[in-house]
């Protein structure tokens, strides 16, 4: 563990434990990376994919952006998972639950062909589990137009924030509605393209996906 | 425009439109914010609240973060939304239905006592409008705790992605199916705190917060 990753508040709440930290990464749908250019410094978001201990990410290889990664600079990858917002009596004590990991490491270019598979694939399945298999798969073209960065999982922390609304007792009197207002991510019913013979059908895969959770 | 806020990459998606860099701002409900912390990049999660041309973020003054911040360095704030996942015909033309908007700027600690309730008040309502007015404001030591830090949004992009699958027309006979699928954050019922007195009820504005709008 570093200073970068040393939890400087709250450190109940925070975790070097890499399971914890895996799932905020393979839970999120987003990450926002940051990285320092011509001094200043600029965060971005972009899907991401986890396998085993590499994390990554993939864009336009026309990008600015991902071209500045590959030269091995240092990134930090955030992902912020909101689960509510915690209202209690008093304005100071409101808060959230979340869940976050922040990683540190340097970008590398994925360039061999497996690798380059296994990104694809992984970033697919992250998103649309199922999809693999179903979509065409990138030709030779495409393959070439889409710059992969990896990120070795160094050093990373999350925090994980939940609980009741922590007021102190004299607060207890004010009448004042305290709680957890839940917050989650939903799907809505997949809108078919307007291009789509309508012979084809919703793949089971995409039901699955969309089905309410709770 | 700066070099820094110049859309690199599908400009036809970008905006520097301040209406819709501020419904983008407005809407989203957490930023991530990155800076240099030495040289090396910090990206990190954080409830904002814009007035006007200033957005305010706050934490502990415990927290290093921040304090880092009110030094004056400079800042890149993001905000993400993601609206949909894109599925196409091929993995190649996926993409997601977002908008983002980003924006650069110096951090300023914000230390006059009406320019600080205004920024509190902010912050609490764009969470939970109407919670000003109910609960108990910040006393002098719980304001004396927090560290309110101001941006100029003097340098900001958006950008926002939308529309169908983009598919050549060759994929068009692949039988694959391809269309929208919609996201959005969706608050479940509140949850009172058990400490809770159980003659006070969910106050109006919270039920009207958590119903769905669609």
């Amino acid at each position: 563990m570093s200073e970068r990753t040393r939890l400087r508040r709250l450190p109940d709440k925070g975790s070097h434990d890499r399971a914890v930290i895996n799932e905020i990464l393979d839970e999120a749908l987003i990450c926002h990376f940051g990285f320092v250019r011509d001094g200043y410094p600029v965060v971005l978001p972009t899907i991401h994919a986890r396998v085993g201990e590499i994390l990554y990410i993939h864009g336009s290889k026309a990008a600015g952006n991902l071209r500045t990664l590959k030269e091995g600079i240092e990134v930090c990858l955030t992902v912020t998972i909101v689960d509510g917002i915690v209202a209690a009596r008093s304005l100071f004590e409101h808060s959230m639950h979340y869940r976050s990991a922040v990683l540190f490491g340097k970008g590398r270019l994925v360039d061999g062909p497996e690798e380059r598979i296994t990104a694809f694939r992984a970033i697919t399945e992250r998103i649309i589990p199922g999809r693999w298999d179903d979509a065409r798969r990138p030709s030779e073209a495409e393959d070439r137009q889409t710059t992969i960065i990896a990120i070795k999982i160094d050093e990373a922390s999350a925090k994980v924030s939940d609980g009741w609304p922590d007021d102190p007792d004299e607060d207890l009197d004010l009448g004042v509605w305290a709680g957890v207002i839940p917050i989650a991510v939903s799907y809505g019913q997949p809108i078919p393209d307007p291009r789509l013979d309508s012979a084809i059908g919703l793949p089971d895969y995409i039901s699955k996906l969309v089905e309410p959770t709770d």
